[in-house]
């Protein structure tokens, strides 16, 4: 995170907050299930946009606004996939209705139960844009503390052209001038909250682009922030699909590390972590394996599809028992074949102290579980 | 096809070809190989585009249009899925001066070497964009026919903006006065042929939209036509998974009856294949099982998921262990569990032609292939 760095080295990192309008029905989807809830690898799509939200430690809080009949779901969602900073507010009957509600929460005195800092800058980012970055959330707030607005945009993919009344072209828009306005935007949040409160209620029922109340309302001009391909809009079927198989390429590349090893041997896991983080994206889960641990069922709940579990112990058997029990209640290997990888650190000088009746054990325990597309491997570490 | 009926019915059935430019480089998918070659299921893109032109029986032409470098394999697909009425013809630098390569081909005395006949309407059609419909076309040459020009659109997905020079924002576009304009479009072979021997190196170098060049050199305002939500473009590799997922849902949805049975006994195949109808798509196939056969080999190039194989022979298992084999050696099996439905048509008067002992040693067959994910199962039917 650069908030605080360059030119502006000497201002203090800003309070950011976010707010995500969650409130379409998704119309274009032709699903009965507004798609910021339709489930992809067993998960809700806003569940994955809180979540790349989430993973920017400066983002003070998350604003979710979902319409009337939703706020339980998001609630529940909230609560399953164990959300934090997430504030679930009610939204209106449109887009620019339910942002302002989500801007309304987070302005000074406006309701007496408010009790969430007021932000010098906020993010406004759709639910259903999955993929968005730190490094693009970082520049458009950048860009909203110097301009007072900010935008991300993407080239056109198509040509625009201009309808004329009975149907036939009338001309078309010469590609280069032209943006597509995606998400995020980033607006001081004194800008972006007064121009909500003086627009009318025709923008406010028919208008969608917040950089145009910004400029309408307080004649502050967007800095356009060009984005990457990565800020796409679920908004067809096609897009679920997309949207589902780079989920799964993602996990692919994931592994959890689970370890209860402590002291001296910790030194070995942890570079176990670092030489794999060239590879592969690396999550450290120091706990011990027992089916209330809520960070370890947090990690199955996300879909991880690669483990590996290092331990120090003479016998580890019971343990990679019940990991492979959670797992298998997961339901991660119906869908997907998950490899797990038991690290045994051997401590004690001159022999293993793991038995060749341990191994047996574990080698047996290995067949029978291929059949429920858990794959065990086992490895020895000799450590002085 | 109803290019012949209503208000036109007088006039004869138009003489209709089609161009599809397929000399992009895929910049934007961000790969080695230009996205209209990558295999989706093994299959290149290209080839379902292809596919979907030429099952429009009133398209008598099609011209593909690839890069100098490409030829050679643009012509080792149509050899390898048995693609007809197509002429692979080599491209330009530009997307128009590509298309331009594709007209010229079609024009009359343009060429001394040319056999085609020169078209009345010409389809203009990205290879990129797999899933377009018989309906569209028709649509687009109806009103070609009539206006000259005419484009499919699409609603605008994200709002258009126009960028001031300092990076900032000018200007939002009101989104309901402006489309999307994407493929199929349709001419008049004369007003396009005209349009790109009039325009300038400009326009050939740096212009991409055709209805554009009718409008400036024919004053042919093209009619707009609103497509549906399968005219995307295949630009980035989320396009190439959600292309992918849908190739597979559609070919979940297909089943291939394969069967030589002759005389009154076809009479129940083409009952069964009607009554199929109403269910899933079905191409049938009336051919005996050999390993040379051009047809059987073409469905399993096309990777079909489903297949029924009827017969009214006493022993149908050597030509079963055959259709196993085949399929196994197409690779089919390795991605996607296939299901394979013996249908034994059984003739004699009072008993069954086929054996306890025959049948014994296909249900042993069927648990032995079920490993390499083929699912056969048998039917036996009394015909009378």
């Amino acid at each position: 995170m650069e908030l605080s760095s360059g030119n502006r080295a000497a201002r203090a990192v800003p309070v950011v907050a976010a707010v995500l309008p969650a409130g379409g029905s998704g119309e274009r989807l032709g699903g009965a299930t507004p798609k910021q809830f339709c489930a992809l690898q067993g998960r809700p799509l806003v569940s994955y946009t809180v979540r790349a939200m989430e993973r920017v430690g400066w983002i003070s809080n998350i604003i979710v606004v979902v319409s009337p009949e939703n706020i339980e779901t998001m609630k529940s969602i909230v609560e399953k996939y164990g959300h934090k900073r997430v504030t679930v507010v009610q939204g209106g009957v449109t887009r620019h209705r339910s942002i302002f509600n989500g801007l309304k929460v987070l302005a000074e005195n406006e309701f007496s139960n408010c009790l969430l800092q007021k932000p010098e800058v906020v993010i406004i980012h759709d639910a259903v844009r999955p993929f968005v970055e730190e490094d693009i959330l970082s520049k458009v707030v950048m860009a909203a503390r110097e301009h007072g607005a900010a935008g991300s945009i993407r080239p056109l993919v198509s040509t625009v052209i201009a309808c004329a009344a009975d149907g036939s072209l009338d001309h078309s828009l010469e590609r280069a001038r032209y943006r597509a306005s995606e998400m995020p935007q980033a607006f001081l949040f004194d800008v972006i909250y007064e121009a909500y409160k003086q627009c009318t209620d025709y923008d406010l029922d028919y208008g969608t682009e917040c950089l145009h109340l910004a400029l309408k309302y307080c004649k502050t001009n967007a800095k356009l922030v060009e984005g990457t391909a990565d800020l796409w809009k679920v908004t067809y079927k096609r897009d679920l699909y997309a949207a589902e198989s780079i989920i799964k390429d993602n996990l692919s590349q994931e592994v959890c590390v689970i370890t209860n090893v402590k002291d001296a041997v910790a030194q070995v896991v942890f570079l176990l972590c670092e030489s794999l983080k060239s590879q592969i994206k690396v999550e450290a889960l120091s706990t011990s394996v027992s089916k209330n641990d809520s960070h370890l069922q947090n990690i199955f709940s996300q879909q991880c599809y690669n483990f590996v579990y290092v331990n120090d112990e003479t016998c580890a058997f019971q343990e990679t028992q019940q990991l492979v029990d959670m797992l298998e209640k997961s339901n991660i290997p119906l869908l997907n074949p998950v490899v797990l990888i038991l690290v045994h650190l051997n401590i004690s000088e001159n022999s293993f102290s793991i038995g060749m009746e341990e191994l047996t054990r574990i080698k047996k325990f290995a067949r029978e579980v291929k059949m429920k597309n858990i794959l065990l491997y086992g490895l020895l570490i000799q450590y002085k």
